[in-house]
């Protein structure tokens, strides 16, 4: 059983929630009301070789990554950071000197994004090193974007490039796209039905979108913005691009095409279309050749 | 170098917060502000074979820990619960059935407490089960309680019994004292100066209340009241009580003694006094002798 799929499991027998919880678990934040007020927080794991490596990256570089990723949730809900906690889990053999930089890097980091470290939890165990980062956050005048909402007809959109994120250390050094989310779900004309990050690959988090949104999607290989000579598969199925995945109006958008938010590339890359018995998401290859990618089919091409 | 020392180290190099944050790293939950609201935040890990024993704890027990040790966090800032967010890496042979039974108890857990469950990061690994809960609470229309605040003359009181945590089980199954906490906190004359609730042992921390406070402390080892037929050496050492423990104005409460707050004892057992070049715990034992217990001395009698 896959990871999303158990956690899916798990939040669909939760039962009835407060109605102050206004996000349920299944996005990339919940949201919960206080008085006036919503707060939108959202927890992640850092596992070293599992997300990241100690062999091969720096503490710098593993600290920074555990906030980052969190902070591109933030940006999948069009959100502004609060303020953030960590736990680490060392091991026994860290030493102090190597744990105070790996804190300064998460500590840093979330100061720069205006986003604190407020809390935290530090164990020293057998195991690996392992990190969680909660963040907080709040809508500042911008309704949160959840994941459901895509209509057919909406132009399917993404920031940035995609693939080889791995090879190009992009995954340690990506920008979360903060900014240019509040930018387009702020101005009414292209604000996002629905919005994701991308974390598990642009077939799997399109297939997420067009769950929640009852919609199915049709992407096409020659629009895809592939990073550094990805192939079309490696830009469908890489994942940790952290760029944002969202489905707006056609009417604002126009022709496929590439536009520019605050200097990042934003390009259209296909249409969501009405599901037939259950969402899909679709690829049209160059060769003209249509490809399902919900069940990862392209990966034994 | 203990997990406490090395927490506060990284807080201590914290540099400047942003003037949002209210309660700042370093007590039991972090606070900041969003316009007219304050949100408080903890985090707490709960690893196999750490903290609990798979092994002889049934899942049940594993998950409804998890959730009551952090609600034990919101109790001792007299805070209320808001909501909640889990992580679990779970070992790579832990089963679809298992992580439902876990998961089921951290969900039906929180809501009991009117914490909802709103989000949470699920991986699976070749480690051991390794937890992660973190809490959101509210003032409520009650200030927080904090560490920093006890003053000289203040008695110093604790809820419930002290010592043989572990094998009583009641590590497992402990009320977090959230009513009583709020109870006390409400009204002017009993309202706590400073609180923890008591995770490290009463020595501990008793001791992080002193140093937060700038005070010392005098208990008698006559006054403590001792679960099950613990030890003094028990009562004050083993830790996992998740009682709360509270200096507040001597006025109000009068003589050492034992009060009642909705049906749970709380016991006076010392004094705040002056501290002389650093915040200390002292013990008067029965037999006439007073002992240091800031160095962990007790240990070795």
């Amino acid at each position: 059983m896959r990871e999303f799929d158990l956690l899916n499991h798990i939040y669909q027998s939760n039962g009835k929630l407060p109605d102050a919880v206004t996000i349920a678990p299944g996005d990339d934040m919940g949201a919960i009301r206080i008085d006036d007020d919503t707060v939108l927080a959202a927890v992640d794991q850092l596992i070293d070789q599992v997300h990241v490596d100690l062999k091969s990256h720096s503490l710098q570089q593993v600290g920074r990554k555990a906030v980052t990723r969190n902070l591109s949730d933030i940006a999948a809900m069009a959100a502004k950071p609060l303020c953030a906690l960590a736990t680490a889990a060392l091991p026994r053999d860290f030493g102090k000197a190597r744990s105070d930089e790996l804190f300064a890097a998460m500590r840093d980091t979330a100061a720069q994004y205006q986003c604190p470290l407020i809390g935290g939890d530090v164990s020293i165990w057998d195991g690996p090193l392992h990190l969680t980062v909660t963040v907080l956050a709040t809508p500042a005048g911008i309704e949160p974007v959840k994941r459901s909402g895509g209509k057919v007809g909406d132009v399917i959109c993404v920031t940035g490039q995609l693939g080889k994120s791995y090879p190009t250390d992009h995954h340690l050094n990506f920008e979360p796209r903060l900014e240019i989310a509040r930018a387009i779900a702020e101005y009414p004309a292209t604000r996002p039905h629905c919005m994701i990050d991308i974390s598990d690959g642009l077939a799997r988090d399109l297939g997420h979108l067009c769950e929640m949104s009852n919609t199915s999607a049709v992407i096409e290989q020659s629009k895809l913005p592939c990073r550094n000579g990805a192939t079309w598969q490696q830009a469908v199925g890489d994942g940790e691009d952290y760029e944002l995945l969202f489905a707006t109006d056609h009417a604002a958008i126009g022709s496929p095409g590439t536009w520019d938010v605050l200097g990042v590339p934003i390009t259209v890359i296909g249409r969501m279309i009405a599901s037939e018995d259950k969402p899909s998401v679709t690829i049209k290859l160059e060769n003209g050749q249509q490809l399902d990618l919900s069940n990862r089919g392209w990966e034994h091409q």
